[in-house]
């Protein structure tokens, strides 16, 4: 874990952080907890230690999380990923996860580690906040009460779709998109529509897409409630 | 250039192949012209000659483009990149815009390279439908006569604005976001609403949640044209 903001996002967060490496004004900049064990080094010892070539000042150790099992709510939306290979990818539909308010990801156990390096650095923080449970997908998919959205290119208008209050969203694979074996548990099938000639979206900016208007469905009913007067 | 679903798309465009090199089976897949040299190839020759470890099976060699000057319609909507300094969000960002059906993308000068190979890389083939202009962005926005829509923190809700049927749409660096020299050239400042709590949104998932906002707009139009039987 390394980088200012980050370190200082895992020190607030519920991750055990066992140790702290930084220069002198990179610490004193950090709000700390006395459990951490703060070590002050120079630049250069600071840049052999780190994964990264960036000029960031301070980075952390702290414990991995053990794994919890998988119990959604009724009212929540949850991603489920379907081999998401890319780190990069992984860490920015995190991030993305959690500015849409999403903290609970599915991902199959090929999906990218939720500890690569990358994946962290990408999540800019957002790794404090969200959990990734690596599970077969197989059980979660059949078993579910709950709406199975997946895109596709034959699917309704994603900006027609009334999304319902929760579900799960299956994001597939970058190559091969959604698994064949997983198609009849999408309840939902939904396509993000093009305007242009690109093939297809990376899949981080697939889930954007999809997540920013699931909470526009949000917005809407938030206006028709208000309309009713039910709030 | 590499992978054949992008040295395909290269040879049905209009930049200027000069050899094609791949295994048999690649070159036989290829539908290709009488002037580009085709070279066969073993796979561990062809992997030393790549700049990427993938099992692509084919790379080509194009001319550069020369630099074109920028002359935007007036009805049509184009990004404006202030910084994008890594290469794999700039090609997203064109592979996003070429879903969307845009363009023209005019780029500060210290924006990463359109020829950098994860650039190329990373759009996926929508380099060959795409110009990118690189250019001091400020005769640009001081210039224009259109609308110039900025992501800030305190705009409109994106979810609530109507947009025109065509401007510059300024996307903010990684870091820094939009510089503040260009901020009173903004005419529409926009904001991507929140609903959790990651800081912010990585450049080119931003930029695809923008253009998919802008896209819907036109449905609407169209739309509303169709109710006024204009259409």
């Amino acid at each position: 874990m390394q980088g200012a903001k980050s370190v200082q996002e895992l020190l607030t967060s519920d991750f055990e952080t066992v140790t702290v490496i930084g220069t002198a004004p990179a610490l004193a900049s950090l709000k700390s907890k006395s459990s951490v064990e703060l070590i002050e080094t120079g630049e250069k010892e600071l840049g052999s230690l780190s994964e990264f070539q960036t000029n960031d000042s301070v980075l952390a150790v702290a414990r991995i999380k053990s794994a919890k099992a998988f119990h959604p709510r009724l009212d929540e939306f949850v991603l489920v990923l379907d081999d998401i290979r890319d780190p990069g990818n992984l860490g920015t539909i995190i991030r993305t996860a959690d500015w849409y308010g999403i903290n609970h990801i599915v991902a199959s156990p090929e999906t990218a580690d939720f500890y690569n390096p990358k994946v962290i650095s990408a999540t800019m923080g957002s790794f404090t906040r969200t959990t990734v449970y690596y599970v077969d997908l197989l059980p979660v998919l059949s078993q579910t009460n709950q709406k199975v959205y997946g895109a596709y290119l034959e699917g309704k208008n994603i900006h027609q779709e009334r999304f319902s209050d929760g579900g799960l969203v299956l994001i597939g694979n970058e190559s091969h998109g959604i698994s064949p074996q997983y198609e009849k548990f999408v309840t939902d099938k939904i396509t993000i529509p093009r305007f242009g000639h690109a093939e297809s979206l990376n899949a981080a900016i697939a889930t954007a897409i999809i997540c920013d208007n699931l909470r526009r469905g949000d917005e809407v009913r938030g206006e028709r409630d208000e309309v009713r007067g039910t709030r």
